[in-house]
């Protein structure tokens, strides 16, 4: 375990983190077959289960009885893993948390597959929340935080396919796709958590806010991970974003801040006329020489500082300074 | 349109099948961008809109007010469809309705998204029932039934998948297959209209066991239709089975009644020995020297007879005399 990956252990509640484990398990115990072999493979290890955690962290800052929410963070930890499974089949990467991801160990039809298993074990597993007496009125619209942030899901991950080896398309729409893929899961799973312990609308707004900043913080350094740490730190393919010629954002602000020279040397690699690992390497280069990393880091911290401020309105809790912490260790984190 | 298309048409209340299909394109008009595009072109022209109808003429069968359940209706079809996007990119089938395929038209990638965005779609559809005033309680009880439904769906999925190839699953195994893919939504579409309807709990199993009953005849007559329609009439690939090598309830109890010479002629076909065309010429003419093709009718005929009869519980009605006539177009339809 890195140093970092100490640090944002730290910020996370390991009771949490088991009870979720937990629920996880319970809910793929109800499968049986070749899909909860797959749906555990999919799931376990977990990595490091923010979505869940950040939901019963927001519904903890606001008073809200965490147990009665395990099912629902729960099974929004299914449907992001389960866009992971199918993200991993569109760019073709044979690794995830540093083992073969579901569609290179199972192949594409499976891994289509358990996906869509995982999305529906997650969806009743968000119902399940009314076992614990969770007021419907209260399950309606944290169903709806969830539903229409899995339809933003989907948009960003056609906007990525859209501007796959595109390197004019504009830092709007790669910030657009950051929002979609990450920030916005990020901010309903806070936002969920804050309507489930039914906080009033400042608070929901602010934990909103919160999950939103965050994600984006996070998003960033996933981004610059594949030139700022070697692969097996990673645990996934380092070369990914490169072998799919998927633009983002540091990519596309060396692009802006590069001479003609390095900008030829992007166009080149984003036509896919150099072989990736060569392409990496250069890719690496640009970014330095540019000082794209450090502006990345730079957002992210902004981010992540802004993730802080909104917590301001919360009450003082142990929940609250976690989530403070946990902000503070997306922009050093290492995996 | 085909004598026994007109004759399940006879079955449907066209007014039930507008209110569905301008429902589906509020729904997709939500969406814009190419998910937007891909969609419409995945659900429209919508076929015969089945699963909605029968979940509004089971709520009007016991009374209820159509009108509040039609966005539950229009999700649960957003489902069906995206069942069937990622069920041509498992099959790898080019055509679906007549026209080429998502996964066809628009390659893997994006079909995978489009199936994706419409669950979403769906399950957000099922939520909206709420703005016309549906309780929460029925929501909860009508939601639990789909997604229920659509784990089912995707264990039978697997369980396609698992037995590709093998002529030796038996005919338990094919059996499940039938209910996973067709009938579990069928039943399900009933059942979650008498829910929603708040009908007593005898009037909902007998509606749930009408649909089932209907799904199972629908499926094995679908099972039929490589060996008793020309491709145009069917409007999807005729030999898709054959060329996947999927073992049904026709083929295997062929399997069982045929002599040495036709078992070992199967046999070649399923180890992929024949050219498909060839095997599906072979085949066809297997199932109809052992009776394979009467047996499957008259099994169907049995599970359309079982459906009516399921209805003798219910009050008269206009809907109950359709979903009585629907289920005796399920052993003549030819598409």
């Amino acid at each position: 375990m890195s140093i970092v990956e100490q640090a944002v252990g730290e910020a996370v509640d390991p009771s949490l983190v088991d009870l979720v484990k937990a629920e996880l398990r319970r809910l793929v115990g109800k499968e049986d077959g070749p899909l909860a072999v797959e749906a555990m493979d999919a799931l376990f290890p977990t990595g490091k289960l923010l979505r869940p955690v950040l939901c019963l962290e927001s519904a903890a800052a606001v008073g809200g009885d965490v147990h009665s929410m395990v099912p629902f963070a729960a099974g929004l930890q299914c449907v992001h893993v389960a866009s992971l499974v199918h993200d991993d089949i569109i760019d073709r990467d044979p690794v995830r948390r540093g083992k073969p991801s579901t569609a290179e160990q199972f192949g594409i039809n499976e891994a289509l597959l358990v996906g869509d298993g995982l999305v529906m074990i997650g969806a009743s597993a968000m119902l399940d929340a009314r076992d614990s007496g969770m007021p419907m009125d209260r399950m309606e619209r944290a169903l709806r935080v969830a539903f229409d942030t899995g339809r933003e899901m989907c948009r960003a991950a056609f906007q990525e396919a859209m501007i796959r080896g595109d390197l004019s398309c504009g830092i709007p729409a790669v910030l657009e796709v950051v929002h979609g893929k990450t920030a916005a899961l990020f901010g309903a799973a806070c936002q969920a958590g804050a309507v489930l312990a039914d906080a009033p609308g400042n608070q929901v707004a602010c934990l909103r806010e919160y999950g939103e900043q965050l994600g984006v913080a996070f998003q960033l350094r996933d981004d610059l991970l594949p030139y700022t740490s070697d692969e097996h730190t990673a645990g996934k393919t380092a070369i990914s974003d490169i072998a799919n010629r998927q633009p983002n954002l540091p990519v596309l602000l060396a692009y802006d801040a590069a001479g003609p020279a390095d900008r030829q040397q992007l166009e080149a690699i984003f036509r896919g006329y150099t072989d990736v690992h060569t392409a990496h390497a250069q890719t690496r280069e640009i970014l330095v020489r540019t000082g794209a990393i450090d502006d990345v880091i730079e957002r992210a911290r902004t981010s992540a500082e802004r993730a802080q401020a909104a917590l301001a309105e919360l009450p003082p809790s142990a929940s609250r300074d976690r989530l403070t912490a946990l902000a503070a260790t997306a922009v050093d984190r290492d995996r």
